[in-house]
């Protein structure tokens, strides 16, 4: 079972997987991450596979068509479902069990879809897949955070498929997002989401695109070239209690912006992450604001950025939007 | 020049580098990081080249063989010498001009040289170029924080170079510690650095390499597989203050350290940081311990790093630890 070790200096967990630990024979040949993946033999999550992987937490069907959209619980899992957090001191440090869930959405039957390809009503059942999920995962007081992660193409296999993380601990990110909403809410009393989408409607220029419910923006501190979010316009805390009529809107906005990335970038590399409000902080309504955030996976700075936790950014969010615009 | 642009929610630095900025062109076809790349045309930091770089501003040279280290300033810099910060508000967000330093240090003449195989005699003179570009730059009043970083191989060239940085920020990596380490003192009057290389030198099971003033261990709570750090037995917040008898040692042990990497793990990509104490904070002196952290570049989980800022690693230092000791 995987192992939440707290580093003692900053208080970040780290997961340390042990089923089986690697050795050095895992990592020679160096592999370059994000290059196109194929498992061995017969892909573990197309149709007529269903046997290679654990049973089925969940899955949308269409008539006589079997699934379209499919969760199951990770083989490898970071988080597991079972058993106790056993917390205790080793020396002077903290360790326990890594309690949660670890699922996988495999977002389609198609082996070689992408959500530049796919369909919209396709997304749409994809978003409806994750909102079940949390209402489901959600009743485990043991969770603290619910998170969705996209890396595409995948890791180990180019399948799409995203991953459904249930953690017991508010990660770092989420973690640093809700301490600077909260500071700027003690002194202004609004969401900061809320006024940096009200200055980025004003300001225009760093706007990709609008729809009634969402804006899609270059933030003016964008880490990594390309960086872009999707945010609801509305205050809204939680992800998994947007509107059918969001969820529609949101699907085709998704199509759109990858098919621009694609057309624009050669069909890059990406990671997307749903940030969502923490689960068992209730306080938390008016600061947090649920929104989607994008990394291209190019230009790759990560030396500085890993040694220094800041960033290098050689693409201004300001160029960045205006490429995106042109290119629809 | 460049511009540094606060995150107005977590408040990170970004750096956005214009000069030029890059557009769509500069990213495909996308290329994976730490291919071994090579300069088109002649190498800029081979002797006889020394016209293709900027002047430089520090060398150590051997009678009749020319310079055997050379420090220049980086031609595309992300920190300039010159220049006011001219710190502003744009709308809701702040700017202010990426002012500092950041040089190269090329490390050896030869162009195929790495820390595995260089001569211990060697390296020890790099060590010497950085402490004397730090006793010079810090001179400067307005510079916070000094940084080496190395990457190897080179995101654009293979030649071995190292990048000191001289920023007008302490980076959130060292802010980071010194909070963990400041409110580890208040509690307990150590050095929680101290603390940490006592406990790794009682349990042993995490211990590479030992010498008089030296440890060399995988961290418990590594983020990533074969996490290594250099750290001095003795209390010192400060690299540069290192003794030329701590600097020798250092050298062989550094020199070691890599001739195991890359026997047992087929020459690596990696990237070394020298985290010292901030300079203008001299209040650091009881609490920061300056090391080195060592992260190789295999077997990236980078998505999960990115979407929640905590790791996954799937190897035990415990085993890391074990292997290198092995293999020596």
């Amino acid at each position: 079972m995987a192992e939440l070790r707290r580093e003692p200096i900053e208080r970040r967990w780290v997961v340390i997987t042990k089923n089986p630990p690697r050795g050095p024979a895992d990592y020679v040949p160096y592999k370059p991450p994000y290059q196109l993946q194929e498992p061995i033999g017969a892909c573990p999550f197309c149709p007529g596979q269903e046997g290679m992987t654990p049973p089925e937490v969940f899955s949308l069907n269409e008539e006589g068509k079997g699934w379209s959209v499919r969760v199951i619980p990770n083989k490898f899992p970071f988080f597991h479902i079972e058993g106790e957090f056993d917390r205790r001191p080793e020396g002077m440090y903290d360790t326990m069990k890594a309690v949660g869930a670890h699922e996988i959405v495999v977002e389609a039957p198609e082996h070689d879809q992408s959500l530049a390809t796919m369909d919209p009503r396709h997304i749409e059942r994809i978003l409806d897949a994750y909102q079940a999920r949390f209402i489901d995962l959600k009743k485990d007081v043991r969770i603290e955070q619910l998170l969705i992660l996209k890396n595409y193409p995948g890791i180990f296999n180019r399948h799409p498929h995203s991953h459904l993380l249930a953690m017991p601990i508010v990660p770092r990110t989420i973690d640093d997002e809700i301490w600077g909403t909260m500071d700027y809410y003690k002194r202004k009393e609004r969401c900061i989401f809320c006024d940096i989408i009200k200055e980025e409607l004003s300001m225009k220029k760093r706007v990709v695109l609008e729809t009634p419910h969402f804006l899609v923006f270059c933030p003016f501190a964008s880490r990594y070239p390309f960086e872009t979010w999707i945010i609801p316009k509305g205050h809204s805390p939680d992800f998994h209690t947007a509107t059918r009529e969001m969820t529609g809107e949101l699907s085709a906005l998704i199509q759109s912006l990858f098919a621009c990335f694609r057309k624009l970038l050669a069909d890059p590399p990406y990671s997307l992450v749903f940030h969502t409000s923490p689960l068992q902080h209730r306080f938390h309504q008016d600061e947090y604001h649920w929104h989607i955030e994008i990394r291209l996976r190019i230009g790759l700075r990560e030396g500085f950025e890993w040694a220094t936790g800041f960033f290098v950014n050689p693409t201004p969010p300001e160029d960045a939007a205006a490429y995106l615009r042109e290119v629809r």
